[in-house]
């Protein structure tokens, strides 16, 4: 096994600053998890994942394997990594890849800044890829930081949208049943072919399901089921659920999961993948302005317009910004009212850069500045927005994307169609 | 039933000047169609095809059915339609609709100039309307425009993509076989739950497959067994080769179809279908200029550069142009050089209008001039722009969008930079 951490050398980290949110939410997830929290002073079960992440893509019909396929520039694995370490109860992470791509995968970790993920091979089949996985959390190494867990979640690398929610009911069940897997309703009748590519009878939609991913096990349940299987079962197998039932008699409970549980295969799922992920960061947006009076009027105004638009809209007078920032907030308008400076876009750009947040995605910031052009010289308005331009420049090499808008404020008329022009650029940067 | 067609109360027109497209290939299949088509002088079967379209969409989470859901402005099942009226050799298309949508169809038929199109109400559940749909190509009528088929095709208004390929494999098996139907591998593993929730049983995923659509069968075998099943059959089933099997004891020949056919079952898909069809319409460009050598000089540097960036690239004097519009050519650059005039552009933009193309997607011209500005006035050269604005504003009301672009021409240097600009224009066109 070869165990990898970026930047570090010691046991896992908490994880950035990003990851600490919604630190009181999980907090309630793992007693929850702890059929004894009440008495021990809810002490969670020991949780890892492991994720198979060793296949081919041949599906796809592109060379790369669909894991490493880029989604908005960024390669898809990277997406369910950090979908499984932002919950805090999964302490360990264990990716199985190919040697072939170990060093691909071991750069991803790094430039997405993924924490607590160890890499082990990969088996030539998923079966055994899952097995390589759950291994390394239980065999005695030298110096090993992982340590076998009470319960362990299977998920695909190429599910990108797993939620904590359903990760909590699979381990939950779990840890009752033994083991547990989300299912969803069948989309289309599924057949058995004859030998000659004829129908032999078709199966009753209603009375089946597809089994989908995050599952989770007991470990010892799930390691005793690997370790008695059959080489047949590892080579053709494609079943954890099964596994457990053939060889521990654990009947998994399922668990109905949503239809973004599904499984990136075709070129046609990069595709819907994208556009959720765009639909998700552009639909969230933060006006920051101070208090002052005027602001407060030209920004609520902009609210309005944007709700029109758009499906989460905070007005901050920056008070917040770093909450604002922890739950992943993309898009910010800077809006200043007679003012020559950008002190408060500055300190927006400052605590962005800090944040790391531009790492996985552009930040688009938007500063917009409403001028009365007869108390303030042409020139001097001008110049500053030459300023933007250079800071617009440096910000850029960190992925954020900050553009300048110039209002005339005191006319009203062209006040008004301004904000359009506003709404219109907005939309530029959301294409 | 009611049979309605746009604009005529006569026999099913051949379709518009579009859909007489590959005209050749076509007369090839039927040909192939016809098991005594070499005696008979090619005459092929007659075949019909019925889409169920009495859905409510009630996975997709929206309040629209999913089949009127609008891609790119034009709703899911209008595609459908188009991808089955181009193929010359099926006769008739019956859709079920319920009541409700009755108009709101006969408005998409309408606006979309679809042809031989014949609109029965849907049943409650799918069996039932496609039973309706088979009912109305067979029963008595006065004055009636259908008849009945030798095969019939069931397909779903909700998958938009199929190929002229697989309906003529279907089709041809169902001649010889009496059903057919199109089949594709299972992406997960399919499970049985048993009564309290949990893993029954699972199945082994290689022995079963998905059954996608297309199907097609013996109109003689699909109409027996419908009359002939159950009202249980009727509410709760879902598969038509199941009742032809059940009832007419014929084995559907089983055919493996491309991952195109997918359903378009949720919001993700949508999004899947229109970055399909985007990717399809902007990947294909003509370039259109006369056989000056200057010209021909820079019509190639542009067809070298747009082939770095695009899969279909033409460079025509415009002589095949009638040609390019039929197959369907979304994208066209015209590039005058030293003229002052927009003669090839007007003619192009005529053509484009008569043709009918941009019903069905917006059509985009880029006309770019290439000027030597030192021996014509400047201000001629603006008064051409402006020409072009009212142009584009006058053939904007027809779905085409037309773009004008100015270049310096005999600096060799500008010249290059323009091109690029150009790239960078066609690029904000496609998105």
């Amino acid at each position: 096994m070869e165990s990898w951490l970026p930047g570090s050398s010691g046991p896992a980290e908490a994880g950035p600053r990003l990851r600490g949110l919604r630190g009181a939410d999980l907090a309630a997830s793992a007693c929850l998890l702890s059929g004894a929290g009440a008495e021990a002073g809810c002490s969670a079960p020991a949780v890892a994942a492991v994720l198979p992440a060793g296949g081919s893509g041949e599906r796809m019909g592109v060379p790369t394997p669909k894991q490493f396929c880029p989604i908005l520039e960024r390669p898809l694995i990277s997406y369910t990594l950090q979908a499984l370490e932002r919950v805090s109860w999964i302490k360990d992470i264990v990716v199985a890849v190919t040697g072939e791509n170990m060093e691909a995968m071991k750069c991803i970790i790094q430039r997405y800044q993924h924490k607590g993920i160890s890499l082990v091979e990969s088996g030539v089949t998923r079966h055994r890829s899952i097995f390589n996985g759950l291994k390394a959390l239980v065999e005695d190494q030298p110096n090993r930081r992982l340590s076998k867990p009470e319960v362990v979640i299977i998920h695909d690398a190429v599910r990108p949208f797993v939620e904590e929610d359903v990760l909590l009911k699979v381990v939950t069940a779990a840890k009752e049943h033994g083991a547990a897997g989300a299912i969803r309703p069948l989309v289309s009748t599924v057949i058995s072919p004859s030998a000659d590519g004829c129908l032999d009878h078709s199966l009753e939609r209603v009375r089946h399901r597809a089994s989908e991913m995050p599952q989770a096990f007991l470990f010892d349940v799930i390691y005793e089921a690997y370790q008695q299987c059959s080489d047949y079962d590892l080579e053709f197998g494609t079943e954890c659920l099964h596994l457990a039932l053939k060889y521990c008699h654990i009947k998994a409970k399922l668990i109905e999961g949503s239809p973004d549980l599904w499984k990136v295969t075709y070129k046609r799922d990069l595709y819907a993948a994208e556009s959720i992920i765009k639909e998700r960061i552009s639909q969230q947006i933060c006006v920051v302005m101070d208090t002052k009076e005027d602001e407060e009027h030209v920004g609520h105004r902009l609210e309005e317009m944007l709700k029109n638009e758009l499906n989460h809209v905070k007005v901050t007078s920056g008070r917040d910004l770093q909450q604002i920032i922890l739950e992943e907030c993309y898009n910010f308008v800077c809006v200043n009212v007679m003012t020559s400076d950008f002190e408060e876009t500055q300190k927006l750009l400052n605590m962005l850069e800090e944040s790391n947040l531009s790492i996985l995605y552009p930040v688009v910031v938007i500063s917009v500045q409403f001028l009365d052009y007869e108390s303030v010289p042409f020139g001097q308005k001008m110049e500053n927005l030459m300023r933007i331009r250079e800071f617009a420049k440096e910000v850029k090499k960190t992925n954020i994307l900050l553009y300048g808008l110039l209002v005339y404020y005191p006319q009203v008329k062209t006040q008004v169609k301004h904000k359009n022009d506003l709404c219109s650029v907005w939309r530029r940067c959301c294409d």
